[in-house]
């Protein structure tokens, strides 16, 4: 329609979660273009162009794609060890820009980013912690910051995977798997934390080898003295299942799954149990993309998660590794407040 | 994105759900561009276009807005009297058009738009009965067509308003509520009806004047004898609530809701139920859209809800208020086989 | 102890569920004796106290029973035939009954009891509806009296068996199946039927033979106009399953089942369903001997469900039959007001 | 009933859980005699005696009811304080012996019963661990020991009030809530602990004073790694609330609660949470005693908890309340296997 803006995209790395967004964003996003893509493979991106029926400039190199003057916005969906020099190079030229989680591999190159987009002399980027879109957190976030339970005081989560394959090794299940619970914590309780520790009990037979921790169990503590904990079980065997109670002075907060269609079927009452995590938040990831999408079109700074965000999550998560290493021994955790420049969210 | 078509809407009828399909079809459906609109009311559609700040070409005459070369698909959402005339011109200008329900205002008109679509040669006409895209309906129905429980027996069904006004009386108890129960039935068991009956128990207080029958219960009959009870009460106080069970030979299917953090609070475990309908089925309306749209972009004929449908909803709503009116008397239906003209779905 | 009066029991009627009850009545309640057994079938009453280790004067004629001194109160568990002429015998000897469900065989015999009792000055008798002690029924019929959903309009009810042998044919579907809802119905929303009619839909595969009606839909409705609607399905497969919902002006009351262990288990969220009818009402038996037991230990009249009730649920039975017969055909019913005979509960 | 054992039992300590046992073992459990009471109050045993409506000589030194030779069986329901030296007595004079919980006041007194128990040459002592008897809990052990789930891993347990007073103090959340979790586990899971720490999250504000610590966490590990999360919160407001999840190699079991009809109204679908823990545990204690007494009255060894299992759970809460008083530091525990004597369950 004349006069709703079409927002030009680039996305840089078009494996698995690049063609998904590749796809939401050219069928399930209103008023967007993707006018380029760039993977490392040779030929990849432009064989998902293909089965998806789609047309776009095709780059070899993805400093060409940030330059293009038909891009305006730069979505990093590559392998996480190519995200700092692609976000960096995207801040440099001034794009708004969109990185899957986790933001860098540690938290300095998080603080390079920070200060990158600081010279930017407001928020360009968001980083795709795509859960604090998922409606039942947004729900449950509202409930705490309305007093519905009182300051809360304890939250109990389980993040459990069906399966994983033997290369998904014990740091994984911090990095890739509890991150989300990491990010998300301090957010949903209005905290920050203090300390963490990750332990293991007794390895699951399902577990491929011996050096494979586990379960793990992930206790975190924050500044005023809220108690964490997450359950991280990769091989559960049973489901993807999420599980977040929060507990607070005057009552409890649980999270809802998606519902299923019960059955009375061989003397059982039953709900099926999601297998598959992106049936999980599927709509997150609309709104997430819709959400961004709406405020850069505007020339707005993006609202969602922020390099702010990116940095608590790899500093956290580069201390649990550290008390995985060392038998569960207690991490200190010492956060400054956010920056302003983060805090006017 | 070069090589993605962009559709271009007109929509006739700017009013409540008017305004709600704008909104969806220009910010929440990708490659869409309304570009044309019309209501009856001097100024009124302009106004909803300023309100949500979008530009289109404002028509006062819908004769006008379907000829409009630039209008490949007319969505009719004018009130229902009109939608008869609106949809015939439509269809006779040849465009796609998505109407939404009821079809028309009773079972002859209904017919007259099936003949005139058949002079098309092909479907190119969607009732807006957005249920049949319901996620939790889909998987009932896939359920029963895998043979999960067997052939159906029974099926139990609630309709429950939270609470209507006086002028809301007993026929829209049927012709806008229970209406929906009636077009997913006989697609959700595969069956036709044979019979219809309906009957007011006990009134509740709530009711605003004597006349009004709420709650009502409708029952069905199919051609193979299924069971169909319908609890019609748009006065219940509590909420809106939906309920749908079916039970077949093997088990019981029970059709889930909406999910809603659960709270466990002054003695009570509990979850909340809606008010508003809204909410209920907002995702259904977005996969409606991008269904239809879906198809005619590509110049195929949509496979939602078809004039026949509409046709056998108007049919049974008809017999449904007869039996209202004659206290309950049963009212024999026989539908013929859909024409094949609709069968190919 | 000194000083607790030991209740003398006779039980007429060795058979499943006379055996059941001596168990109870010498293993689960306090202060009672079971002094006496009779069967008509010879050596089965001896054969089954040997088997529970019990010891009491075993009688070849229940009247030698009755008439033992030692023998304070008669418990009729003999076959339904039998009932009638056991219940006048002990009322005649003016001993305190009780007689497990049906009362007796029709209305004329249930009235003819309900005379000798009135004979007596004072209630005498109780019939073995037990679900009036179950406690969840107890708690729906308290939430009901005490307002909580307003006045009662619609009642939604299941009775689900998992299967029955060939002879189990459509009239017991009614007579010892939906006869625990008709009895409890009336009871729990504090009115008299007006009408029932019973119809069936489509037969399940499960049933034996093509006579055989099931699932069969019992419909009643109250002098007030409460719309009852109970579902009889005696083949179901999937389990033994019971549903109460009352439907009133301001809410919805549910019935809620015997808690069981959920499991999460290969991606399905499950709680056992009960296969067997024993198991539901289990408790509701040992509250009914203890209340039972209670009263008549003290000389006190029972007041659980009476003679009045057998009469009501008899005649309501036989028009459930009648209607069954006449295909569906609503059959009036016409009770007085209880007796102040039995109305003084 | 000639030939049926009435077991003569003798009352110490008719307080309120004493007073309750005599309204048990006079009222719901068949078979029993309360021969003889006794309290160190004064006339208090009498009292209750006469509300009860029952006769029972009354001792005025528990000596002497110990040593009457018409008790079989002492029920030590005394205070705390007194358990050991009743218990010791009872067992000194040959009795069958049912002490409430705590056994004793530490571990070397409950050594010195086990000591004295052995003496007799078979088990003649069971400790009121009521919950193992919880239908529920029976349940989920048979379905760990079914192997339903595979090797337990972790298990999740909330043990919460909705209030206690300011003597309510830190040491009572775990000697009086937590040792029912505590003495559970290792009988759940079918292992040892090796290791105990409790610490406390942000202190809630309804705790009367600066020094409760409320809410607790205590965590537990087992020889074989099993990890062992409870919740103690004895004033979280909302009501009495158990939680107990078992995570296993193959799936997770979950314990429901007691049922209760669940409600529409208000826009709320909600289910009643239980203050009052009497209520959630009632059954169990019948169970309990039923078990017990069927036992002893055929001059049987009771099966239920022993005193073994009294000797745990207090050498596990000192440890507990050692790790309290040392900010959470891991105490380590180390049993032997179960004696023979007590193996033989
Ligand atoms: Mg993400
Ligand atoms: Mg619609
Ligand atoms: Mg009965
Ligand atoms: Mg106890």
């Amino acid at each position: 329609m004349a006069g709703a803006h079409v927002t030009k995209v680039g996305i840089v790395g078009i494996g698995f979660i690049g063609s998904d967004h590749l796809h939401r964003l050219t069928k399930t996003i209103a008023n967007v273009e993707v006018t380029a893509v760039c993977d490392i493979v040779p030929n990849k991106a432009q064989k998902v162009l293909d089965e998806q029926g789609l047309k776009a400039k095709d780059y070899s190199d993805y400093h060409d794609l940030i330059n293009d003057p038909n891009v305006e916005v730069v979505v990093c969906t590559a392998s996480n060890e190519a995200h700092y020099e692609i976000v960096m190079a995207a801040l440099k030229a001034g794009k708004f820009t969109f990185c899957e989680k986790p933001l860098a591999l540690d938290a300095q190159q998080c603080m390079d980013i920070i200060n990158e987009e600081k010279k930017l002399g407001r928020r360009m980027l968001q980083v795709g912690f795509m859960r604090h879109y998922a409606p039942e957190y947004v729900q449950m976030k509202q409930m705490i910051d309305d007093g519905v339970i009182g300051n809360p005081l304890m939250v109990d989560e389980r993040h459990y995977n069906q399966t994983q394959p033997e290369e998904y090794d014990t740091s994984r299940s911090i990095i890739e798997t509890a991150i989300h619970e990491i990010d998300l914590d301090h957010w949903l309780v209005n905290d920050d934390y203090a300390s963490i520790r990750v332990f293991a009990p007794k390895q699951t037979r399902h577990a491929q080898n011996a050096q494979i921790k586990d379960p793990q169990i992930v206790m975190m503590e924050t500044k005023t003295g809220i108690n964490i904990v997450i359950e991280v079980f990769v091989r559960c065997q049973y489901g993807y299942d999420i599980k977040c109670d929060v507990i607070g002075e005057e009552g409890v907060l649980e999270l809802p799954t998606v519902p299923q269609v019960a059955t009375r079927l061989n003397a059982q009452y039953s709900t099926a149990i999601l297998t598959d995590w992106k049936a999980r938040f599927e709509s997150a990831y609309d709104i997430e993309f819709r959400d961004f999408i709406g405020h850069v079109s505007q020339e707005e700074s993006p609202v969602g998660p922020s390099a702010w965000d990116g940095y608590i999550a790899a500093v956290t998560a580069d201390a649990a590794l550290k008390s995985l290493d060392e038998d569960g021994e207690k991490q200190d955790l010492d956060f400054p407040e956010a920056p302003a420049f983060y805090a006017a969210k």
